[in-house]
């Protein structure tokens, strides 16, 4: 290969290729590894979550594990993301391994993206307390907060995620790695939750409130009683 | 001025200056006839809003008029933008005069940027067509359904707002020609009424739907009556 040709060989396994990541460090540790403990976590957080609802109805109860999850991967996962987007890509932690896996099917992680680390901004800020919130008051049966809470976040997870996918979309993936194992895996499978579930809770709690607040007898049919 | 400091000259009023819009043409009507067309569309649209809300308390018919307003600008105004963003910039219509003017304060009207368009295209499907829901069920007295839609577009709105806001601030007002108007006038007095607004009315429906669950009375209650 003569030097000319060499260098064009990007310094990243980033798409596109072209993408200037002055100070990306290749991970230490292996990817299997950092996606073991990740799960590890996602399934102790699960297993809380269990615990924690199992007096709750059956859909309370998934209610609970899932605004759980939600909760920490909103705050300390993309929370990460936030505070430490512009030293991210040559960081030497399990997150920013985390997030350079994740990257592959999405490089505006690792170029301080303006969506990107607004949208995570928002969804770090706002949506990760507020799953909180929803879990908090699942336990304690508060149905109006729960309900409020729920779909507001339902609204902002949905809402961030639409935009998410399809900016990437609307550049035809140029920020994701072609191997159909970065577009389905990661930026399909693991975006997927985030719309469908927002969807199913928005409808839950609508559909509820609706119904709870249509179920209030009218004040004259109390008094006759 | 020399032919090669000549082909610097931008083609069009618009920041950042090197911005390519190549289908650019001027508008033909003056401004001032454009924002007077527009200021008189809204001024009946307020008055109608009025008419049809009379017997509303002076807080839902501010209401009726607000939404009725979100309703018209979102579907018709941005709404023809979604339509039509790929040859705005040259349309001899009304509405595009419109979005040229706008566009001062916000280039990526006019180069189809992916956010804007994706995220006016939300705005356009989802936010008009809810702002419509909570009047008619303003109108009606239909205190679940108006709340949780009026709740629902607020959040909408303010999300994409913030997010609209924060894109353009993250790449140093790029996107806004320098004249203080078009940053003050435009970009920030336009925008600042979705931001404003929808935390009003997200704390209103936040408010009166715990209210009225809370006031629910105790079942066993009722019986003792």
């Amino acid at each position: 290969m003569s030097q000319e040709s060499a260098s064009f060989t990007p310094s990243h396994p980033y798409f596109p290729t072209l993408l200037s990541i002055p100070h990306f460090q290749p991970s230490e540790l292996p990817t299997t590894h950092v996606l073991m403990i990740l799960g590890g976590v996602a399934l102790v957080i699960l297993i809380f979550g269990r615990q924690i609802s199992r007096t709750q109805s059956g859909l309370d109860s998934f209610a609970t594990c899932w605004f759980l999850l939600c909760f920490f991967i909103h705050v300390f996962l993309e929370g990460y993301f936030v505070v430490f987007n512009k030293t991210l890509a040559g960081k030497k932690t399990l997150l920013a391994d985390l997030w350079r896996e994740y990257s592959l099917s999405d490089s505006r992680y690792l170029i301080s993206d303006p969506f990107t680390v607004i949208m995570e901004g928002i969804t770090a800020a706002i949506d990760g307390p507020l799953s909180l919130v929803v879990v908090i008051a699942i336990l304690n049966r508060n149905f109006a907060l729960r309900h409020l809470a729920q779909l507001s976040v339902s609204i902002a997870q949905l809402y961030g995620d639409v935009l998410y996918l399809l900016t990437n979309y609307f550049e035809a993936y140029a920020y994701t790695h072609p191997h159909p194992y970065y577009f389905w895996v990661y930026f399909v499978a693991m975006n997927l939750p985030w719309i469908i579930l927002p969807i199913f809770f928005i409808f839950h709690s609508w559909i509820s409130i609706t119904k709870k607040i249509n179920s209030i007898p009218n004040p004259s049919k109390i008094k006759s009683n």
